[in-house]
């Protein structure tokens, strides 16, 4: 790399440090609707850019992920036609977002790098739900930041460059490490490093998902600990 | 206590958990500028209540609490005549609020709250600031929240309703931890409750803070090992 070192590593959530598909997919198969956890997940993940656009476009105003997340879910019961699922257990069943199993590289991993950097999230989803998932998964974070803190989703730029202002620093001196092209390209049009990670699975087995290393992204990762590797973190 | 058991901790920062004038005090000793650290300590955090209220006001735009210290620090330099200064070492120096240390039951005292609570920050001071401090004194918050991220500083209901609102809980399972009986008034008055912390310190050895239970208060300890005692945590 030719470029300075990062003092800040801004990190993507679901899918590049947690596991979504797979937790979503467990709870809805132990639940028994009658469907698969697979497909369940799969639909719920798919409700979510639409929704975000929603927001994005002014149709919504600012809406939490949690009640965006909701409106996908009533909406997947309803469409499959799937009862006996009474207010409480679908608020239960909604914050399995709060609960998603991180990757098994990921806890460890966070920790070496928190050694040489300041690390935090910058995620699509609401203060509280990381809150929770950090401390469910025991990711220990410098700092969540969220779109809710930016009153903007990923990919605008105001979220990119809100991280780089809460740390007062350049673009230049922020990473965002990720698992998705779309948010790497759009913090890389803010002027800011990118970090892409593997994860083959994030969609679950069944979806060849394309890990392919990209050379328009500055580090490319097998999965976190790679990461630390690379930045020779003890 | 006949009220709930809280979900969430909230807890005010300067001089509740970290110590903003002996850390202050000892590192302007530290640099010998002609004026004693404990003077200056107090002048510097004199001049934060009046600087917030330029905001609040709307004299001044949202401005961040490192922005306010700044031009508080500039002020106290020149009155005193202090020269010498260049711009690096001000910045360095104006820092020094991201390097407070914890009073020293701090951090144990928290990590006990945490097991048992969600436990967050809810101060003036803003997002980077908390986040280095935390860094700095290894205390390990659920989330760390700031008037930064509700526009609003306290004793604006907005921050402590924000608090709930992040969380998703009703006022009463709120409770604000404090040193400061203005703080925790304004978080009674929105529902929330309440834990005053005696910091006879918090002003220095010179000063005689008064610390005497206040039976406004639903909870009154002599520090956060106290307050964890008293919640029975492990």
């Amino acid at each position: 790399m030719s470029r300075p070192l990062p003092a800040v590593l801004a990190f993507d959530v679901f899918g590049t440090v947690v596991d979504w598909h797979g937790t979503i997919a467990r709870e809805i198969d132990a639940i028994g609707l009658g469907i698969s956890g697979a497909e369940f997940a799969s639909e719920w993940r798919a409700g979510y850019a639409p929704a975000m656009d929603r927001v994005r476009s002014g149709e919504l105003g600012w809406t939490r992920i949690d009640d965006l997340h909701r409106m996908i879910l009533d909406d997947i019961l309803e469409r499959h036609g799937i009862e006996g699922l009474d207010e409480a257990a679908r608020q239960h069943l909604n914050l399995v977002w709060h609960r998603l199993d991180p990757w098994p590289d990921t806890v460890a991993a966070l920790e070496r790098l928190r050694s040489r950097f300041t690390i935090c999230t910058l995620s699509n989803g609401n203060l509280g739900l990381l809150a929770n998932m950090a401390k469910h998964a025991g990711m220990r974070w410098d700092l969540i930041l969220s779109a809710e803190v930016f009153r903007h989703y990923k990919p605008d730029p105001e979220t990119y460059l809100g991280v780089c202002d809460v740390f007062a620093i350049e673009p230049a001196r922020m990473m965002l490490v990720a698992a998705h092209r779309s948010d790497l390209r759009a913090a890389a049009a803010c002027g800011c490093q990118t970090a892409f990670i593997e994860r083959p699975l994030e969609f679950g087995p069944a979806v060849a998902n394309d890990v392919r290393r990209d050379p328009a992204f500055d580090m490319h990762a097998r999965d976190l600990a790679d990461l630390a590797d690379q930045f020779g973190c003890a």
